[in-house]
């Protein structure tokens, strides 16, 4: 069938009907009133979902544009910098604070296991002579489905006074609780097609005062991605540069759904729809990429053995109309990946978990007892 | 009344029933076969548009992202650059350009009159040991709705033989005959909430072989507007990072419709436009800012003597619900600016012209002849 597609892949995210219709109006102009009056509500709201009152910053980017101006901001060339890298995205950042020129020092997991606390906690403490100017780190990393340990990294971070706190909270943001201003985090880059339920084309950047004392240094050349003028603006319920003017009136419908959901309820909902995801998927038999303790809220990641993980992407896509993703670099082929972050209902789950079911029985795997799957999940669903 | 708003600024433009509609619909994955189809469709669609064969490459950022990778991959610290600057955005360019260590040679020309192209060929000519690496000029300066002379200027940059020809076509292309491939341009930059029929955020970037060479040596950072992975995957159809989805499939629809339009047709339509609003305003004795040999076919600054360009920009707006642009910088409460860029027809224009002889009645401007505006642009429309 046409125009039937589900869309379970982490990122794009389904995007609510009033917001896709919000979007759908005439432009206004980015410079009038009615628009400043937006841009006023968008920030405080954005500052509501990243519970702190740092600034919030929004830029016309993906997710990778919104952790370039969250890096380059603040540090200067030859700065040393620890990057976690156990996937796709810390590999990225990586990349990136190499290209700009930084002496990059990666802490590396396996794809599939969670960053080593401890490794960040030894270079910090070993770093007498405060060196060590940022720590990058991905929260969710998308590509495996495992959550990295921020919150104790970041405490390693503070005690080693010196470092900012850098994270890409790409998937998490929305999600899974990360209470900045709690936890003393000085830059948090997020990405609109994610839990904000929209679809891509702005990035969010917040910055601490910390980073702010930074940023008065650093000398990485930058105009576009400048966070400054977005500052400056955005005081004045402005933007340095045309936003995408349809999608923050989309972002503007988006985050006052979130309120009325309520920051709790929406990361108790990740959380069900994670257990849930999980225990379908193991119930059917199908071995799970990362462990359950670092488990993303937002992608579930199956690695199957006795069948293609394509083969099940094929048949969910063709026959019932369900886009999961694939896996990615050296896991192209051995994984898939289901993404319940954003507009997610536990409804999906169970959707999903019915499909993956009957997908099997078309493959022919016949271990898997009748009805295990949506079993498991409705367990989770009863009891949380 | 409210949801009435008519937009007659140089961008956000009017977007088509149809393409709102197009965007409006649900995210697709940007890495499913469905999305390639359509990124292969809008990359030749683009290059059709662009009138050339050279890369065009699609950026999620504003305008001014595109012109920052323009400007970026080709370059390195310490190259010595040649910026026209006769209005906020050429003025732009040669604060980004210092911001990244460019050497930078302003040429400029008050606001409101053109850059003088003989500068830039005594400037050229006398390069003979070839410093200058590029030669940066706006095509239709949208602060003041003044149209430089980019083909002859270009033809001193081809005499000089070294230096790249970067053109900001931000409000020209699209609306003003640019054959980059029968002028040789090397870089040229848009974005899509002109010209284009849609709303802010995709900018684009064309890159001629020539400019690609002198990316082999180019030493600026970059990594989220390296062009070269925007390069390699528009080759398969994809993206190095996630566009924005619903944006494309607009920009798809809008693409259709130009095409179905044809260049000729368009560009003609802008010119009838340009001329049009100039002969309405004229003949309601509102003087222009810049001469007619210079016109913009996007914008047209109007600069009021007897009566405040911002109360004419009020009663326009509060009584008649057009969207007028103000000036900019120090032309602010000077100017007002009547945007015909994009999806615009004969039909607005008779509107604001005779929604403006109805404004400057309402402000007790006695000296125009009633109906003198919408006689003078009938006159062009009737001999065009």
């Amino acid at each position: 069938m046409n125009d039937k597609l589900m869309l379970m892949i982490p990122g794009p995210t389904p995007v609510p009907e009033q917001v896709l219709l919000a979007m759908a109006k005439h432009p206004i102009g980015h410079r009038s009133g009615e628009f400043g009056q937006i841009m006023g509500e968008v920030t405080q709201s954005l500052k509501w979902l990243h519970q702190t009152e740092n600034d919030v910053l929004t830029l016309t980017v993906s997710g990778t544009g919104a952790m370039e101006a969250g890096i380059i901001n603040f540090l200067s060339p030859g700065d040393r910098v620890l990057v976690g890298s156990n996937g796709k995205f810390g590999d990225r950042w990586g990349k990136m604070s190499t290209a700009f020129g930084l002496e990059v020092e990666l802490i590396t997991a396996d794809w599939g296991k969670p960053l080593d606390t401890e490794q960040f906690k030894e270079k910090l403490a070993a770093d007498t002579e405060k060196t060590i100017k940022a720590v990058i780190v991905t929260h969710s990393e998308t590509s495996t489905g495992v959550l990295n340990d921020v919150e104790t990294i970041n405490r390693y971070v503070k005690d080693h006074g010196e470092a900012l706190m850098m994270v890409d909270a790409v998937t998490s943001l929305g999600a899974f609780n990360l209470p900045i201003d709690d936890w003393g985090l000085d830059v948090v880059a997020s990405g609109s097609q994610k839990g904000y339920m929209i679809p891509p084309g702005l990035g969010f950047v917040s910055v601490s005062p910390k980073a702010w004392e930074a940023y008065k240094t650093a000398k990485l050349p930058k105009f576009y991605l400048d966070l400054g003028p977005y500052s400056k603006t955005a005081k004045k319920n402005s933007n340095p540069f045309t936003p995408p003017v349809n999608l923050v009136i989309g972002l503007q419908m988006a985050l006052r759904m979130m309120q009325q959901e309520g920051l709790e309820s929406i990361f108790d909902r990740h959380q069900r729809l994670m257990k849930a995801t999980r225990a379908g998927v193991k119930a059917l038999s199908l071995p799970l990429l990362g462990p359950d303790e670092y488990a993303s809220p937002a992608v579930t990641a199956v690695a199957p053995v006795s069948v293609e993980a394509e083969k099940i992407r094929t048949v969910m896509k063709k026959h019932y109309d369900i886009a999961l993703a694939g896996g990615q670099d050296h896991l192209k082929g051995k994984i898939f990946r289901i993404g319940h972050l954003g507009f997610v209902s536990d409804r999906d789950v169970l959707t999903v978990i019915g499909a993956l079911e009957a997908t099997l029985q078309e493959l022919g795997v016949d271990s898997v007892t009748p009805g295990a799957g949506i079993a498991a999940a409705a367990k989770v669903f009863a009891q949380s």
